[in-house]
Parts: structure tokens; sequence; C-alpha cells
């Protein structure tokens, strides 16, 4: 039994998984992240969320990359989980979602307690129940500010847990892998290009309208990784 | 903000939580659990979780736990993931539950795998919306031979996840509770005796029919517990 975090750049070597659960948001993170372990022969299970989220539209998006990849599709529903978590504006719709950057304070209101802590462990479940090798998220260096459950020092300690919680029953060689932890989403824009990630079935927004509002911290950040790589953004705001 | 884990015997003096979330499953470990937290001064929130268990009736027993301790009670489904889990006989029907001592390695069908850490997780997002200070479960060591998520290692290493995923946002004094996890069925029997815990109205046995079957691995150990203790065994078994 290995449990052990990979936080690698794009360019390095890696053990290739046999089969990978990635939590996937049909969000731009997770979507390349997807494309890069498939890119690399891991055979994928694509594990969603509805935490009653706001912009649960996203799980649709989710769907649509599983179809494209050819991969399998779970949807776990969490939203009895959701209704007790009212101090989020992504969980409780009385609140705002705030503009602006995601590195503001103000974007304090859209944390969701313990949230990847939950989505990893659920992906543990599944993969050891489907005899997969590794978990995957798309966490990176840009969530680090206010969102501590996005770093390299969680997902150690996460993966010591998983080690000790299943011990005997993980799958040789079981993998927990956060291989965009250090990286910006600019690096993962950049990633998603070489590997034709198709950007415009991706969903990003909070806010989860019909198209992206283009001002909350989400879409502020998902623009600015277009811009930086200067390459076309297919997004559609509602703002220019 | 601090994370640690009391692992203490009955005796010892600990920290009072003023707001404890526990994990309630209506059988006899975590109703005990329950009663020692509220006679230490706690208030409770209980949390039941159902994932499809056989034996899901138990989570109507926690319900009855909580009214008479006049704790809040939630529910949290997790059918979708009960669902995938398609390898432990609690959560796959066709699967026969193993009758025999809990330490026989027949036993292995009826693990659910990484079930604590999810349920865990779930409990400290729920404490940290309900600004709770602690989250507790009743791992016993009786359950160390065969489940790898009731030790004292797991707890250990959970710990220090959970500040890790949190860090900033924990509640001040927050603890993740297990003070029977090295303790036996027997010593929890013993204490819930002394705190005049109705064990009549807790539910263990895997199978989850009219009444206990007395010869699963869970009935085993309860009997064996009430008859180490000398005490009156209140519950109904099918078998003598």
């Amino acid at each position: 039994m290995r449990c052990v975090v990979n936080t690698p750049d794009a360019s390095a070597e890696h053990r290739h998984p046999r089969h990978t659960v990635v939590i996937a948001s049909g969000g731009l993170d997770s979507t390349v992240l997807a494309y890069w372990l498939a890119a690399r022969g891991s055979r994928l299970t694509l594990l969603s969320f509805d935490y009653g989220q706001r912009h649960r539209v996203e799980v649709n998006y989710a769907r649509g990359i599983a179809e494209l990849l050819g991969s399998r599709h779970e949807v776990i529903d969490l939203t009895s989980l959701g209704v007790l978590l009212t101090g989020s504006a992504l969980t409780n719709e009385t609140m705002p979602v705030p503009d602006g950057h995601y590195t503001d304070t103000s974007m304090a209101t859209t944390v969701v307690p313990n949230r990847n802590a939950v989505m990893l462990d659920i992906a543990v479940s599944v993969a050891i129940a489907l005899r997969a090798d590794a978990v995957a998220f798309g966490a990176h260096a840009g969530d680090h500010t206010i969102y501590p459950d996005c770093t390299p020092t969680f997902v150690d300690r996460f993966s010591r847990s998983v080690a000790a919680a299943n011990d005997g029953l993980l799958p040789e060689g079981f993998e927990v892998l956060a291989p965009f932890v250090s990286m910006s989403k600019t690096d993962i824009v950049r990633i998603g290009t070489a590997l034709a990630v198709p950007f415009a079935r991706t969903w990003t927004c909070y806010r989860g309208q019909d198209t992206h509002c283009g001002t909350c911290g989400s879409c502020v950040e998902r623009r600015e990784a277009f811009r930086d790589n200067d390459i076309n953004d297919p997004t559609v705001y509602q703002s220019a």
C-alpha cells in the first residue's frame, strides 16, 4: 500500500494510474485535470457532487465532459448536507455572491466548510469499491488564499489520514493526486490548451445563471487566465 | 485553533466542549457516547447517516435517543454513495451478513470503505456551520481488528487533516473526540450502565430485521458485553 501526494509541474514524469476517480466539478481546473490524466493513459471515473450549490448547473457540464472522454460519470447527492451549510453564499441563496477578485477577503463567504475533504473522502470510498488506484482533484495555487483545503499541506495530511483509515484495504500503489496544487489557473489554461480541452464546455461561474456573470471571483480568475495566456476566451460573459 | 484527539479512560478529566456534533448510529457505542458527553455538560447535535445500509432502522433509534436527550437530530442522505459500494454486505443486500465473532476474517465483508472518514468529515462541515466546537464518534478497541478507521492512528491523522483543511475556519478549541477508542465494548456497557443509558432503545444488529438476530458479529459482541458485565441484557434476540 502506498499513499503519496503528487504535486508535479506539467513536464515531470509520473506513474500512470490505471484507474483514477476524479472529482469533476464541470469547471476549468477539474476538466483540464481529467484530460491531463487521460493523456497519461488513466482510465477515469468522474465524480460530481450536488450539495445544493447555487451553480449546480456545473454538474451537467461535468456529465458532458465525461461523455466527451468516454468515461463513467457518477453524481453524489449531498443536498441534505448543503441545507445545513447556511453560512456560505454558495449554498445559501439568500446570501449575495460577492463580485471581485478571488484573493479579496470578501470572497470568504464563498467558502464551503471542509468541502474538499468531504468530496475526497467519498472519492476514496468509491475508488476502493471500484478497485481504482487513485483519486484526483484540481486544487491549484490560486485557491490557497481563502481555501485552506486547496493547499499542499492539506493534501499531504489528507493522504496520511486515508492511508490509516484504509490500512490493508487500498489497492496496491494507491495515490491521492493533486498535480495542479502548486500551479496558477494561468498554468492550467496553458496545459489545457496543449491538450485541446474544450473550454467552452466548462462552467466556472458561482452565480449559476444562463451565462457566466463575468464579475464573481471565479469568473474574474477565469478571464485573467485566458488573458494572461494571450489566447481566445470562448466563454460568453454577461459583462464585458 | 486547536485540533486534538482525546483518547481518555472514563475517569480522566477533560475539557468540556460547549457543543458537540456526535455521529449517532443509534447503536450502543454512540448512544453511550452521547450520554457521556451530555453528562459532561456538552450541548449535542446528533448526526445520523443513511448510506443504504441494510440496518438503516438504526437511524430511527438515533432519532429516539436524540428525543430522550432533547438534542437536535439531523440525517445525512448518502444513499447515492451507498449504491456504489457493492463490495460490502452492509450496503449490498445480495451479499449475506456473516455469522460469527467480530474478529473473524469472515467479517471483512462488513467493512464499508472509508466510512468513518466520510462521516467525520461531514460532521466537521456541520460543526463549522453550527459553530460547534467538537465532533465525536464512538469507535472502540473491539473494532480495531477489522476496521482500520476505528484506530487511534486514524483519529490522530484525521485530526491533523481537519486542522489543515480548515485552517482559520475552526471554532476556538475545536476537537475531534474519540473517547472510547482504546476501550472495549464491555467498558462501554459499564459506563453506559452508570449513566442509565436506555440500552433497550439502541440498535446493533447488522441484519436490520424486526428484532436483533443475535448471531451476526455485531450482535455477538453486544451480548458478550452485557454478559461480561454480569448485567441484564434488555435486548430481544431471535436466537438464544
